[in-house]
């Protein structure tokens, strides 16, 4: 337990600094300290990976995959994620060479692409309520963020994004993500397609976060990389449709020009993605379709369990199309500061969710439950916040 | 194969435009093209992971680790590094909460430790020959870097230190990096005490990579965390040790007011490190450890190999203390332009070796061997370089 030399304790990055640590995973370590405590808190699947993905994987090991793969990760993964986004969402043809790279989770996808394609001052624009990583990378690279308040449908509007882009006409970027994290809203093909089409006349760079892509409930999912191929960064992975977070396997698809830049950071982040795990991806890909559907209906399930429960409760949410989120309007008759109300809930009646504010603008007065656990965890918080309303409404 | 639309074809981080690939995979991929050809280009053990290794990773797959582990790695790892790093190097007891973070390989763990704890415009001291990866990633931070050139010994001397120190007196940080990668060069315990010396009087904070520690030949490693435990950041891994590259896990020790910042990084670049993998360390470092002394006294008889054939074929080499790199100056009477060198080579008799400019100053006149490589492998590369001596010397 070495104490740092005091001449050395100030020498940190300065804008990392001002960051504050990962706000979920604060408050989710807070309530965990609370015993007995149900914790809605974090967007973690509570399925296993698929058998025949973890034998996949053990093969890869057993074949001595553990030396450095190819930088963008292994050829025959971005084959198979070349021909999953075709297939399954009618993306463009990527070429697994140049338009292709896999990385360590969506997280190091989203800092290899703004930190390969943005530079230090450029503006982006990010929707909120959002997932507070994407504005800690975007100010740990240096770049101005400009939000859009999406509250209270959640959804933007041609007319917001049009004022947006009026009045920010040197922006470069937007990021985009569809369902929604933290609001668990989705996008029709009507509305993404009229936001592409202001998209396209300004020329925008978009980055579109879909890992959520495989988890929509009332519809068809519609990529952006469908309706506007040239100038979107496509991000997802297999950490939400596999229940595979642990395994760490994103990736990044957009056209090869842009990709050079993207895949260049990537190598400079970590060399290249783990090979077993990068196995495991590609079984799920190839042969794992059905388990995302068959997750994703017992995710249906367990969502109109819980949106029945709030309604209960007293309590109005934007309808939840896709993800594992409801992000929930406190009522008028509970204490609306939601920072206090979460703390007060979970002390109370020990049920742990997450304050709508932490998400940025628009997300104040509303709370944000996972709904990634189990049933039976899911039935005692519902009766936990009918029993807290009980007490204090 | 989306076309880039034309309006964003200049998107792109203009300092990360500036960096080259990586010299040696760009040189790697084109020595791959020619048939027949045995390269000994890249640091890449040739042998597999252990059998008891294997076995903890897939009982971590059976045992469902694919959900999100904490921020840090696994506790559990975290305690194994802190003892392996007490036991096998004399270093300090590193807390494993707070002391202790778990990365995605050693180049994740450079860049977490590099912008966590400095800001651009920085100076960095980097010597010279060196591994091209950390150059780059200072300048994609946008630090300023310093080099040393160390030729024609390879070893740091205490003269050359403080002369760049009283250069450069704004310097904040020093990357130290032994056993060496590109010139195998290693330090004696007065060597580096010497050098921890002088970097003490000046309160320089220290970066050192000691990734090939455990391959050591002639000597026992001193770390730079024992000597100078409150300034020094200690990367390392288990990708040289015990052929685990592909499995991509590194780890960074330090003094709790700097990895707070270092962790915090580590957490935007990539949330955490694979589950999976992380045990495959563990089990690597609390029951691997003879591993590590069975592979380091085979590349002890490689390195014996090629030297003996390097000076039969009148290479001289500075002494390959550790790590699995020779660097030999090309003789007089060849080519010693090393990059014309090493192109006429690999057509000629179908061997590839790195050209030791890429290395940075110092390098010139010089080429990398890695012996990391099978013995057959070796021994016909050392018959194919004397073949081109007899040839063109």
């Amino acid at each position: 337990m070495p104490e740092v030399n005091p001449a050395l304790a100030n020498r940190y990055n300065k804008e990392l600094a001002k960051i504050l640590p990962s706000p979920i995973r604060v408050i989710d370590q807070k309530f965990s300290a609370i015993d007995g405590i149900i914790k809605l808190t974090l967007g973690e699947p509570d399925f296993a990976v698929p058998d025949h993905i973890k034998a996949a994987t053990k093969a890869a090991i057993d074949a001595d995959d553990s030396h450095y793969a190819a930088p963008h990760g292994h050829l025959s993964l971005r084959e198979a994620i070349s021909d999953y986004l075709v297939e399954r969402f009618d993306a463009p043809r990527y070429n697994p060479n140049g338009e292709v790279v896999v990385t360590v989770g969506a997280s190091e996808a989203l800092f290899a692409t703004m930190n390969g394609l943005l530079n230090a001052g450029e503006k982006i624009i990010i929707p909120t309520p959002t997932f507070p990583m994407y504005e800690a990378i975007a100010d740990i690279i240096g770049l101005d963020v400009v939000g859009i308040n999406t509250a209270p449908d959640f959804v933007l509007t041609p007319e917001k994004l049009e004022a947006t882009l009026a009045e920010n006409p040197d922006a470069t970027a937007i990021l985009f993500n569809y369902p929604s994290n933290p609001t668990g809203v989705t996008y029709s093909a009507e509305q993404i397609e009229a936001i592409a089409a202001i998209l396209k006349a300004h020329n925008m760079l978009v980055f579109s976060d879909e890992i959520y892509a495989e988890l929509v409930y009332d519809g068809e999912h519609v990529s952006m990389a469908s309706l506007l191929p040239d100038q979107t960064i496509l991000i997802s992975g297999l950490s939400k449709s596999h229940a595979m977070t642990g395994y760490r396997i994103g990736y990044v698809a957009g056209p090869a020009a842009l990709m050079a830049h993207v895949g260049k950071m990537h190598q400079f982040l970590v060399t290249t993605a783990p090979g077993p795990m990068m196995a495991a991806a590609e079984e799920a890909l190839r042969n794992g379709r059905q388990d995302a559907i068959d997750m994703r209906d017992t995710y249906k399930q367990r969502r109109d369990l819980v949106m029945a429960g709030l309604a209960e409760a007293g309590f109005t949410a934007a309808q939840p199309g896709g993800a594992f989120y409801i992000f929930a309007k406190i009522p008028a008759t509970l204490n609306t500061n939601d920072m206090e109300f979460v703390i007060d809930l979970a002390e109370t009646v020990k049920l742990g969710i997450a304050p709508g504010s932490i998400f940025g603008a628009g997300g104040e007065g509303y709370v944000r439950l996972s709904y990634a656990a189990s049933t039976e965890d899911l039935t005692e918080a519902v009766n936990r916040l009918k029993q807290y309303v009980a007490l204090k409404g």
